[in-house]
């Protein structure tokens, strides 16, 4: 809210976080390949970055993707205590390799209701029961960027150790066998190293 | 995405069109009234507009609200169908009065799984039942304003015809008894009517 912003009120939960997906020749994570999985692919550049959306950008910089985290939309409350006794959180020393997959679903996918789609997800497609199989190996990171008026609808971010590579790769596989990504209609993944700290 | 931007995918249903509800001396709707239901209210001010967040900005705007269309989170199938059936648009010429109501939910809300809130939301609080008993008479639209960065969850947007004015209130009174609205923080009512085309 602007000019006149009032205080925010008092919260103990996280807040969503507005964040911006950075390519270019700076960064602490460098681009090793970018596939066009599904339709139109992203240029493939040195370096990706994750920043606050406020930061100031760097003038180098090819092409930005914004979203951000929000609450979880189809776990429930069983899942999420399932996910929360096991999975790690980003930033783990070991962890030098990430992936960012960039998903964009169909107007089909987002004409269904809360329901269909819950359906389709998870009692069909076993979205997070596949994923729970590759805790705490992997840590991720979802972002919405549908709202925020962006070309895809979800930015998702995962780090894990190499020796967790071919295991990350058997994850995707699984998932895009999945009756969920017949709605995928664009899908570009980046895997990327960690650069070492100087 | 920028400053490189690929060509949007062609796609049928409405995409998130983010809006901004800004407050001054300028607009089509009168501001008659202003109340703080729950927490701090907002300025109150001679006019409101709603208008595409690329809107350029007058500098007389006292304050700006932000905030996305977006799909339906909790409505299943049926519900989805039985409001299709009855619902009516915005814009129609009787509907001169509108409601623009400004929602924060606590942080206990938003550490819900899906199910827990779905099941507040119209198990318990039959927040979509209530709704259908007031259409057509009351035509309405959802903006998510928490993933923008805004310091409310919702902004909601009525419009309705002088007759339904008694009916509107007894429509919140209802909602504002239930399970779900003991888990908002922070309210606000703003009641307008539409100015005269001059």
């Amino acid at each position: 809210m602007s000019p006149q912003s009032p205080p925010a009120t008092a919260s103990s939960a996280p807040e969503p976080q507005l964040s911006a997906f950075t390519a270019g020749i700076e960064g602490p994570w460098q681009m090793e390949r970018v596939i066009g999985v599904v339709g139109e692919s992203l240029p493939r550049t040195a370096r990706l970055s994750v920043v606050r959306d406020e930061s100031p950008r760097d003038p180098t910089t090819a092409w930005v993707l914004r979203a951000t985290t929000s609450n979880l939309r189809y776990t429930d409350r069983g899942e999420t205590n399932a996910l929360g006794a096991v999975q790690e959180g980003l930033g783990r020393p070991a962890a030098v390799n990430a992936a960012f997959i960039a998903i964009r679903k169909s107007a089909a996918w987002w004409a269904l209701a809360q329901d269909e789609r819950r359906a389709i997800f998870e009692e069909q497609s076993h979205h997070i029961g596949i994923g729970l199989d590759y805790l705490p190996g992997v840590a991720r990171q979802l972002y919405h960027s549908r709202e925020v008026g962006e070309p895809f609808d979800f930015l998702t971010w995962f780090e894990y150790a190499p020796e967790f590579a071919s295991a990350f790769d058997r994850l995707l596989d699984r998932l895009r066998a999945t009756m969920e990504w017949t709605y995928v209609e664009r899908e570009v993944d980046i895997r990327l190293s960690r650069c070492p700290m100087i």
